[in-house]
């Protein structure tokens, strides 16, 4: 139903099947002024039907850790299926850019992406610095005008998933994780990206009914505060019949059995002095909330905590180590089967520290909902992925300023060792062969000439497939469902060494590059750096 | 033209000829499943048309300051004003909610924002926390299918646009201020709020091209390192003549006549040593630049800088100075009147503290172009905006946990002292008559009975203004343009006394009540709060 609805919202769109992206306000004119000032300059130069690769890859892993997983590559596939200028919007262009050349505006309404190819590791992948996420080939003034969508597609995605996955690694498998962060995100797109992708990075399920609407993801929510303090008592209450689930029942007054059942917890002898004061309007709210959730009720307890709870990191495990010793005495007190075992959910300005101190303390709870650490990171607000050219006519290039590219059109391996742990990724020549099960093969560090290793892998994967054939007959691959990717990359977190994976200290995961890539790294290195002279 | 363009493109929309959201995506489905299921609590008690006051406030200014600029409002007002639920969307919310009754999904698809009242501090105003931004009134379900909407339009547009007041103050007004972020921020409709609001903080253009068509902000750009990096030498620049801007004159062969310029400068006497070697391919790329844009040139600088050269802060202003002096000793030697003062643009992960430092050390840059840390607002990702119940069917409320909110509905004012600066904001019960000019005031702290001072106003502006009159008959505000909006930003700031605004230990604003609310929150606090016990 969900993803029928997203579909028919998007349009069935252009090249290829592939829908549309998902933010209408996706468009070839979401770019920086400077890619179309570039293809003024490369046209002008009659250079803009130069083969140009370029690879996309960030430099560093975010949130202090050693891992990265890739999201927003579907956007990026939407993106180019549909590629194409609107007339309108060259109208603007020419207004932006009042002293070019028609010529040049005509091309511009000429081009679309169908002789752009697009190879890329998987979406939900766990992927490292350095390796490029994708490889873009094509004519270099089309490929500048994809730089800034890809980038902005690709930088925020993969770093919310990352902070997604690291929050389900540190609260365990068994726990609920809710998204609750769209009220705090980066605008509105920030929030339902931020939704989609928290899920495909292994959260249960979101509030952003908008998320479950365009996705098909799970969305939860029962009330808040305002809610609890919209009732002044039970008088509120006028309506206060509730039928049982199967109908063959019916509870003429539910809230003289709550009241009733309020003076049994409250005498019973293994709870006595647990319960003060009722806050009457508290109550009521929970009252009409159970009238109109009886199956789903979940009370937010936290509204009247005057008296000195507070829900901070500390006292949330001490309160739901609290919580769960009185459901079992009301198990245990009145028969109850099952009441013992009642869902507590905390939420309270958590993030990955927290969850992990809560782990430390001791806690009983059972469910997480996280809003804005997770949703901006807050931790990292960006990933510096960044859109490098590597090679222009077959020509290879580098850049040689703060941070060194690798030049080439490059493939690129994941290598598995004995206990089935990748143990390295490995980059190569386009065309040099690949990697093989049970040959050594020496894999380079690319910029330092000391570090290097032998490895005779158990298992090889090439890590990038073609998502974009342009005018190849390569076979495109599918654009699998968000609950495919999510699985993938629960999987592959699985298959991860957890040294990697840890918080504290992580190892490294080594990234490597062929020993004929290495010299021809820096050989160009040597030819294109000018020799300083001290003065 | 882009002001037309945006129009278009959103549609005239529905109430009062305010046109749709901005973003396609922002729609009544973008909100938390909890206020749906408030909502129907609330339907399912009867309680849906009760009337409720919300207010939506902050509790602490970001980035360490002492002041926020308010950013969102339009979006708000043009979601309220086309606020309407679709018959797919209503058939997504059955199936998201299985067990409400029919009943409550008619009533759903029958409302709109007819009967909601929002009063508001006009967009691009200094605010300060606790005193709303916004107060909301209507029936109390369908102000909370407004509160996620409203946070999320709110929240960011606000923090954004004060981040880039900030970068505006530290940088000072007479330097160019380039937003840079679209590839860095959080999803592209974080790219494009961050655009407009940064604009509207008090930057001059952005590279954003879609900003620029949506808003009308101008747009620049020049080149990246990609295109430097794809040319090999000179021998790739084909047309090589240039024509005066005024065409009376043609260059039949520039790249000659920039290779002997190149000369002339290694030859003159007063800048012998400064040139070493000229990479070719980088030359090759700038006169190719130049062909394509002579009258706006710009050279990124710095893709070649092996031999030493780093654009960390400290070296932007060192670069600077030496770029500057170079540049006067052209103009000197050659007599290029006015080449010693040509424009020099810094770009390298800058932010608040770079800027700052580069002050300190002295520098010659003209222009910042900022991205990353300005877009995501990395020193601090989120602001807490919250949205709270303060009164139902005249019913004044309160929440006691944590953060104590204001109850009542209420009027808010600024009172400005003698010398035209403001001196303290007073929130008042909405019956209360409004301070007068020259007439003495008790302004209170909302909590702190010791904090209270008396203030004989000079001028006096009520903070919160109509813009959404619901059913009374109050003349509603007219929404302004964005230079407009920017306008009166900079002019509130200009008014600010300096001390609050100031980087290093800024003095707190006051923000106060007048003595009769102050006694009716105390009234109210000591009435809800069970009193503890001690065990």
């Amino acid at each position: 139903m969900a993803a029928a609805a997203a579909a028919a919202a998007n349009g069935a769109g252009g090249g290829g099947g592939v829908p549309r992206p998902t933010n209408p306000m996706v468009t070839p004119l979401l770019t920086d002024l400077y890619q179309f000032t570039m293809a003024y300059a490369y046209w002008k130069a009659g250079k803009h039907l130069d083969r140009a690769v370029f690879d996309l890859y960030f430099r560093k892993n975010p949130f202090g850790g050693e891992f990265t997983i890739f999201g927003g590559l579907e956007e990026c596939i939407r993106f180019i299926a549909n590629f194409k200028l609107t007339d309108t919007e060259i109208t603007f262009l020419r207004s932006a850019m009042p002293t070019c050349e028609d010529g040049f505006f005509e091309y511009l309404s000429s081009i679309d992406c169908s002789d752009v190819e697009v190879y890329a590791i998987p979406e939900g992948s766990v992927v490292f610095p350095k390796v490029p996420l994708m490889i873009i080939e094509g004519p270099v003034a089309v490929i500048q005008l994809l730089e800034t969508p890809f980038l902005s597609l690709v930088n925020y995605a993969s770093l919310v998933t990352t902070n997604a996955a690291r929050h389900r690694l540190v609260a365990g498998k068994s726990k609920n994780l809710l998204e609750f962060g769209l009220r705090r995100a980066q605008g509105p797109d920030g929030g339902i990206s931020a939704s989609r992708y928290c899920y495909m990075g292994g959260f249960d399920a979101t509030s952003n009914v908008a998320a479950g609407w365009l996705f098909g993801i799970p969305i939860r929510g029962t009330h808040s505060h305002a809610f609890v303090s919209s009732f002044m008592g039970l008088d509120d209450i006028i309506d206060r019949t509730l039928a049982s689930s199967d109908g063959s029942n019916k509870c003429e007054d539910f809230v003289s059995l709550v009241q009733n059942w309020l003076a049994r917890i409250k005498d019973a002898g293994s709870l006595r002095g647990t319960f003060r004061e009722t806050n009457l309007s508290e109550l009521a709210a929970f009252t009409s909330y159970a009238l109109a959730f009886p199956n789903s009720f979940l009370a937010l307890v936290d509204t009247y905590d005057a008296a000195g709870i507070r829900l901070d990191s500390g006292d949330l495990a001490y309160l739901s180590v609290e919580t769960r010793k009185f459901f079992r005495a009301i198990e245990e007190e009145f028969g109850f089967i099952g009441f013992g075992k009642m869902n507590i959910t905390a939420s309270n300005d958590l993030n990955e520290e927290t969850i992990d101190a809560l782990n430390k303390q001791g806690h009983e709870v059972d469910a997480f909902g996280i809003g804005t650490y997770l949703v901006t990171c807050y931790a990292q607000a960006a990933l510096g992925c960044v859109f490098k050219l590597v090679e222009i006519n077959k020509q290879p290039r580098i850049k040689l300023s703060e941070d060194v590219s690798i030049p080439c059109k490059k493939r690129c391996y994941r290598l598995f060792g004995k206990e089935g742990y990748p143990l390295v990724d490995i980059m190569t020549g386009e065309d040099e062969p690949a990697p093989k099960v049970g040959e050594r093969l020496l894999c380079r560090h690319p910029f330092n000439e000391s570090k290097r290793a032998y490895v005779v892998p158990q298992h090889v994967e090439e890590l990038l497939k073609c998502y974009w054939p342009g005018t190849t007959s390569e076979p495109r691959e599918e654009l699998p469902s968000i609950n495919e990717i999510r699985s993938r990359c629960m999987g592959y977190l699985d298959r991860m060494r957890p040294d990697h994976m840890r918080r504290l200290n992580p190892t490294p995961y080594k990234v490597s590059v062929s020993a004929k890539l290495y010299d021809f790294i820096h050989f160009l290195w040597l030819n294109e750096a000018p020799v300083g002279e001290l003065q």
